[in-house]
């Protein structure tokens, strides 16, 4: 893949602290980052917004609103979208939360989800900010995400205009399903695949699940006819990697980084 | 549910030796048991086809056939056709394979799967025994099923007649999907659904997230809404109560399955 399309996503290096990480794209060549709201904020919003800007990296993404069937999303997500224009990144990935004591089962979930996303859409509209609905694997619809496939996405994001609500492709997410290649079309042609993620699928998964995301390459996923898929739909922007996984965690991140870059190349 | 179409699958109390298995099933009234292969085999085919005989039990389906994506299956497959005339069940459930060298990615894995059960239909068939493709849970897509959603096995199916070939609908594989409802119905109506199992979902799964399905009514599942599903397509047949569960392992094997019984009739 094009390096000047890789972005980094901050998850996949998160043991390196946010100056750490901006010196080593620097370093490495590496044009875009993906950023967590939870490190950011931690930084301090401003201050990681002029890092980022004076290291003349682009923001891809912020990461992330959503949660929409627990108390309080309403003002959690105000304050990314505000957060994300703070911090220059024109993309809000959502993962728009599971079953809760107020969404008991799915169907009342997805029209929570549905309905939050109605009410925030104009407020990221107005400030340019384009919320990008991300369907997360189904192993994840009870407690993270009721947002299991591509087309449920877009059914969702169809129901507003292309520059307020789009969606997220993860290939990790997505992987699987053999819908997907025919709603990633759709999505590219109506200018809603507004972040394009990739991680490898590896097994065994570990407990929790969370945390087995695998560097590109080394599992089962067809990165390279993903990509191509995602391109033919028409999409030109930024390739985000996003790896959440122990092993890598626990070793030095300037490395995996550089590593990370290795492995999107070769794909 | 109505007890008289309770069936204990034998995963379920893996503790329990067959004798053992049998005769807490004849204590507590229990009409029907779903097998596997490995620990008929272990006692003999012949010797356990006799020993539930005895005991008036019925053997709703033999668990399982499939992987055809490894080297071997046709024998395999023809074996366990064979092992379910004996034990006196229509049906097999098959778990389709995932990726392997000869198969490496979903969609030859998908093509293999369809061809090798078209080699085994009529051999099945012949035999009075009905092929049950199971999908299995997106998680498990990369190593043991490709077979991911219910319309995905529909659509195998549905190139052979019913009686030689349909599906198992299982709520643990499929709860997450918006679209397996209809084809429940469509299945339903073509007198495909071959065997109904049934376990919640819970989490966190664990680490292979094979071993945590969770006792009926401790998840995420609204499991009277899937009976109602089921039962609307026209299924009357058995309902099979299949959990892989450590800490149900851990226990008691008749205490587990008194304790499955009074889950089952209050859903």
């Amino acid at each position: 893949m094009n390096p000047d399309r890789f972005s980094i996503n901050q998850m996949t290096v998160k043991q390196l602290a946010l100056p750490e990480l901006v010196a080593a794209c620097v370093r490495l060549g590496v044009p875009g980052v993906g950023l967590w709201r939870e490190p950011v904020r931690e930084y301090g919003v401003e201050a990681a917004a002029a890092l980022v800007r004076d290291a003349g990296l682009a923001v891809t993404t912020l990461c992330r609103g959503g949660f929409f069937t627990t108390d309080g999303w309403e003002e959690e997500n105000r304050a990314a979208i505000d957060e994300a224009v703070t911090l220059g990144t024109d993309t809000l990935v959502l993962v728009s939360g599971g079953l809760t004591p107020a969404c008991p089962d799915l169907p009342s979930a997805r029209a929570r989800i549905a309905e939050a996303i109605g009410a925030l859409a104009p407020y990221a509209g107005e400030r340019g900010v384009r919320l990008a609905i991300e369907p997360l694997h189904p192993m994840y619809a009870a407690d993270r995400c009721a947002v299991s496939t591509l087309d449920q996405a877009l059914e969702i994001a169809e129901r507003f205009p292309a520059g307020q609500v789009g969606v997220t492709v993860d290939t990790y997410h997505l992987w699987w399903d053999d819908r997907a290649p025919a709603a990633v079309a759709r999505a590219g042609a109506a200018g809603r695949i507004h972040s394009y993620q990739v991680a490898d699928w590896t097994t065994p998964l570990p407990a929790g699940v969370l945390t087995g995301r695998g560097q590109l390459g080394t599992g089962a996923i067809d990165l390279r006819a993903w990509s191509d898929l995602v391109e033919k739909a028409g999409y030109t922007g930024p390739v985000e990697v996003e790896l959440f996984n122990d092993d890598l965690w626990a070793r030095d991140g300037e490395q995996v980084l550089e590593e990370t870059l290795t492995a999107f190349l070769a794909v």
